[in-house]
């Protein structure tokens, strides 16, 4: 017979966990990376290589930029910022972060157009609680992202989905998107620069996209968390500068650009010229979530300013270097491997999805047994295509000091010639 | 005929805003702070004085340690928190907290006990979440801190009031607990030190809670966020001392020990020797909920082990000298108002709670016209006790440097005077 606290096992409790919270948060990448990690071989001296998260600010090359750390740090010093902020953001935030996106916009967005978010995914939460309404349906691009179905599970909201075609450069099937569609369709989410596909969308390609939401009465939300991390030969365009055509929400953050996920900045932008996200209510909601929910930590924000205004230009362009140059060196190792094809160079962002062709591998079943394999015989960690939405592919990420991604792309290339079919 | 976009206005959207997260977040103080600001008049030269809130964190005598500054710039400069930070917390933090907490109890707190949160209102926010079922009810207590019943309404929760009574220094009015649970209560929730009315419970009391929890087979949420902050004859004793009796969930941060509600770093902590969250399935929600949601961020969290082991005691001591020296100021004064009564001096936490004689007064209609006519006419901002439950109330913040006390207590007492009805 159990005892509790000594008493006799009939006490009951009457209350219990949440199972929708347990289903919600099944399908992260952070959930999947810690299924690879419990597969690491302890007896692999060799140090592991992370090539499925994207955050690189572990390694020295990608350190963020002094001048960050020094805004930071003059924020707290100065004792301004020990309270609590506004809800939706102190007000110096949003002014200089309306001032910074509408470098990029052929019109001017008020600070009243920015809320603060405790980084992108706080952003994400945000959008999808706010489009939360019975029989509401939202589609999604595949590969993706999976934190966008995880917040969909979580809120009730049915998520369909539209391909990213490889032969195209990722473009959106804008066929599928309207075929998707139906009255009960409230928005598309865009991501560019890719997660997971490391391409970067066209102004041409990116007014279409707006222009079929206008057609199908919907809103774009423009996941822009990548915003600037372009080093191919397309330009990143902010989806904001179609915001007349149809209302585009932007989310975005310091995280990527500057390096620094951990502290944990980010914001959502209506880009809406022509009010409509106002007159639909959606705007008093943001600021109803807004108001209960918790914030970013006020010297971070009261720090973004002088961030913005003293970040050194070649900080920027020593990040844009490294990207382009490990993407390329990923790119030509991938080539050297049969079993894997990446249908373009990746041109933005940190990743590259690369197909699996299985019927060259001589024991390997799918995409997640490859990448459980790979951690346990090599210590390498790349993402399988399942996570993000298309089986048998993998992400891998070319954020990190080339010398390990050197490193990493050979251990990856001796498992395939160890599995390979034999002739 | 309006226009969007040149185009005509048959265009039709399909999204619109959720209208429960406007409900949810109207009755917060936050909300009511917004509104009695809204009234202040712009011609008084006068500083305005906050008394409303309990983040003193502006007011010179209320900076705080500095090396607790230290510690953040520490870990900042260090780079090795600028990462993601795990779901849960970073394990150093959580076994910081976890040795932290465990000094005031008769066991010990593993790390897995600990789960860091964007501060106590994060934490607020994961137990409602978690504990939400269809049909499930809550205890909370009246007065109270509204943040609850907003999360409450959010979840679909239904809420249930106990009183605290003020002839018993706002002990908990156990006989009307055990009268409203029912087969669905879920939990209770306990704010000690109290908010808002400035208790401080004894042992025996707390016990009584526990007990009577047990009883009724519900868990506790302990709010703590004042911890430590008792400065009358009862010491504070945490909740988490009875978690072997009923399982305890303890919320808390150091917002209030340290006056950086800003810094948002709190934490959820689960009391319960006996396993019985883990069996019912809270823990694994809790980590589900944080799996899909956002994390204070990294270098804070890397920040509090120095924190907690070199902020001086001296620290300590001078806050709570002030908090004893201003919450007697602020008794005296309000002694001296025949429109108020204050049941007992303030013990603990920021605020007093002040009944208001409204058959002493000439043209108050209740206690939101006072404070919007004392917002108007003296630049002087207190919460309606409407705004924490109990109408006819006032809660009056006595956290504030020692002159802008005085100040605002006098022209407090200027308004009653002017306000009262002539014999």
């Amino acid at each position: 017979m159990e005892m509790e606290n000594g008493g006799i096992s009939s006490q009951k409790w009457s209350f219990k966990g949440n199972e929708l919270l347990v289903k919600s948060s099944e399908i992260t990448i952070r959930g999947i990376l810690n299924k690879l990690m419990d597969n690491l071989d302890p007896k692999d001296s060799r140090p592991t290589i992370p090539l499925g998260n994207g955050d690189p600010s572990a390694f020295p090359c990608f350190r963020t930029a002094p001048e960050a750390e020094k805004a930071i740090s003059d924020a707290l010093y100065s004792a301004k910022f020990n309270g609590y902020p506004s809800t939706v953001g102190i007000l110096p935030a949003r002014k200089a972060i309306a001032e910074h996106l509408s470098h990029d916009l052929q019109y001017k967005l008020s600070p009243d157009d920015v809320y603060l978010t405790s980084g992108c995914t706080q952003s994400i939460e945000v959008i999808l609680t706010v489009l939360a309404r019975p029989n509401a349906n939202i589609l999604l691009p595949r590969p993706g992202y999976p934190y966008y179905e995880a917040r969909a599970i979580f809120s009730d909201v049915e998520f369909r989905y539209f391909d990213l075609l490889p032969e195209k450069n990722w473009e959106v099937d804008l066929d599928a998107v309207i075929s998707l569609a139906d009255e009960n369709t409230v928005g598309m989410v865009i991501i560019n620069p890719g997660n997971p596909c490391g391409n970067v969308y066209k102004y041409e390609h990116l007014k279409k996209v707006a222009e079929t939401a206008k057609k199908l009465g919907i809103l774009v939300i423009a996941d822009e968390v990548y915003y600037h991390l372009a080093f191919g030969s397309n330009p990143f365009v902010p989806m904001g500068v179609f915001g007349s055509i149809a209302p585009v929400i932007t989310v975005g953050s310091i995280s990527k650009r500057w390096i620094v996920p951990g502290w944990r900045l980010g914001w959502l932008v209506t880009n809406d010229p022509n009010g409509i996200l106002k007159k639909h209510g959606v705007v008093d909601s943001i600021v109803g979530f807004l108001n209960i929910s918790s914030d970013p930590a006020t010297f971070i924000q009261g720090a973004i300013t002088q961030i913005f205004e003293q970040t050194n230009e070649d900080f920027f362009l020593k990040i844009i270097n490294i990207l382009r140059e490990t993407a390329d060196a990923c790119y030509n190792k991938i080539k050297e491997i049969p079993c894997f094809t990446c249908p373009s160079k990746p041109e933005g962002a940190m990743y590259a999805m690369v197909r699996l062709d299985l019927s060259l591998l001589e024991d390997i079943e799918d995409d997640l047994d490859f990448c459980l394999k790979l951690v346990k015989e090599e210590s390498v960690i790349v993402i399988p295509g399942l996570a993000v939405g298309i089986k048998n592919w993998l992400r891998i990420t070319f954020a990190v000091e080339p010398s390990s991604l050197d490193d990493g792309m050979s251990r990856i290339k001796a498992f395939c010639q160890r599995h390979a079919k034999k002739p």
